[in-house]
């Protein structure tokens, strides 16, 4: 290693981040891809680089899509893609697994699903795993975000893999979040559990061909009844809806498209929008500023001084409020 | 409000600690529950509460049991609860369900299926909403497992539900994780997806009587073959079985029981127990660590300043690193 390359990952080149965010913003997938891996790596060029970006952020209009495995999500956001890209908007998909380890492997299926879009070049596709970065989703994916916002595109779909903690994560940065279900995917009890009644702005019943969709409907709509409506402005009311799909042929897509549509008018005409908005970058703020006090105090965390607490502790010898009160001191 | 009950939340009496423990130790289901809220609301009392804890545990076996919503977790944990009290066992079960914000109601179904053992006094079942703690089940659930345990029950099975980051921290909790699989579920990819190649240590295919479980059963070989061994001690290989089971009618539950078992042996043999417990112990420690830290930010974090920056930050004005310096300044 020579003095000039001391410092930066090996096997990297150095980054000129101005050059990188004027290529990204004329539309280069290629400078698109690196600040997103600047991202997923927690480059220190991060403060960079979010700095050249936020004048060029709020244009995107961020659609979060999630649902269990297996109701078709991958078709789901090919196939509104392909609806929006016939309105004629510049589309971006980020697909977050946050519980692979892999940026590539995890999502070959989504990639080989989506490659009708592949040469597209006002498609942009990534995939970006999360699991690595402490506080999940919170703290890689809205920084992903800024930078394919800054890129231009007019309508950035984020898709998570799983039902949990990242699901109402992605609600969290959505604008509107579009809940999926399936016929055949469990019972109205399985899609309670799954904490999706309080998430979704539009709910798609994919697959809608198939037996049961009825049913998964009208379980659906008997809950949304029952649940508390999702809390707008005072005196303003956004009556969910239920949308079918046979996304695998596109069938009802227009529809979901349609009703992003009509949500986004409603967050706009209410101000919600704005106040999401600010939500979102109050978590982000505040997900960099614990980053920063966890990194502080790595040094500690990181200390022989934690395992030794830490092996007392498992032998009961020592509570775990005594040995954080020990750590901290 | 007199100056009696100044301080506590209202509502609720004063809490005696040492007498709560104590008739938690002599398995009150009352008191344990009670113990457990104070858990669930992060009760100040829970220093005393883990202090007095601390030298009664290490007794039980705690078993993670994870997999997608519709392979029937419930219904296995439910046959794994009745094969254990054969063997004259005392058992717990945590049913921890990370995605939503109720206690009660979105369990509902388990509870139910777990009727049958409802009046049995050595069976005690509990379902912990862990939404609302920050860092997810890291915070929580290891003290509901350090009250299970000092309750002296022999096995305790923590129930996840859902796919993603909850998964992996349930492995991390557990001494041996059971990963649930089914058939008709979705395909091999979508079982890469879920991340469960690197947590489990026991393969569970349920509904084995279905069409396609002994696919399921051949694809997971493969990939658990492709994939890295789970790390163990130098030298010392645990081959993850695949089981098959019909929960339903309890086929093949013994088999399971007899599988944890033999990895309790492996894990006590080789050292990995040890291992495995403080790793818990250490991150419990930092979890409750960065707790008190983020305690004490808080008042920062809660500030209007922080809704000032938030703002500025949602119009671009501003871009969130340098919002974050401004916090932490």
């Amino acid at each position: 290693m020579n003095t000039a390359t001391a410092g930066r990952p090996s096997g990297r080149s150095a980054v000129a981040v101005p050059q990188l965010i004027e290529q990204a913003r004329a539309g280069s997938p290629r400078a698109i891809a690196r600040l997103i891996t600047l991202v997923e790596e927690a480059s220190p060029l991060l403060r960079e680089v979010m700095a050249a970006l936020a004048p060029h952020t709020g244009h995107a209009r961020i659609v979060g899509l999630t649902g269990s495995p297996g109701v078709g999500k991958s078709t789901s956001t090919s196939a509104l893609v392909t609806e929006l890209r016939k309105q004629g908007q510049r589309v971006a998909v980020l697909a977050v697994d946050p519980s692979s380890p892999f940026s590539g492997g995890a999502l070959l299926g989504d990639r080989v699903r989506m490659s009708e879009h592949a040469t597209d070049p006002d498609v942009y596709i990534r995939s970006m795993a999360s699991r690595g970065h402490l506080g999940g989703l919170s703290w890689a994916t809205p920084q992903a975000l800024r930078v394919l916002d800054a890129a231009g595109f007019d309508t950035i779909l984020v898709e998570t893999v799983g039902v949990g903690q990242s699901e109402v994560e992605v609600a969290g940065l959505a604008d509107t979040t579009l809940v999926l279900l399936a016929p055949g995917m469990g019972d109205g009890i399985q899609a309670a559990k799954a904490g999706i009644l309080e998430i979704g702005d539009i709910y798609v019943v994919n697959k809608a061909d198939r037996d049961g969709a009825a049913q998964v409907s009208r379980d659906l709509r008997g809950m949304l009844n029952l649940s508390a409506a999702i809390a707008g402005p005072p005196g303003t009311v956004w009556k969910r809806p239920i949308l079918k799909t046979v996304a695998q042929q596109g069938t009802g897509v227009a529809e979901v498209v349609e009703a992003i549509a009509e949500h986004r008018a409603f967050l706009v005409s209410t101000g919600e929008l704005a106040r999401r908005r600010v939500r979102r970058a109050r978590v982000e703020v505040e997900e960099i500023a614990l980053g920063e006090l966890r990194r502080r105090w790595g040094a500690v965390s990181g200390s022989a001084e934690l395992d030794v607490l830490a092996a007392r502790v498992a032998t009961g010898e020592l509570d775990p409020y005594t040995a954080a009160d020990e750590l901290l001191a």
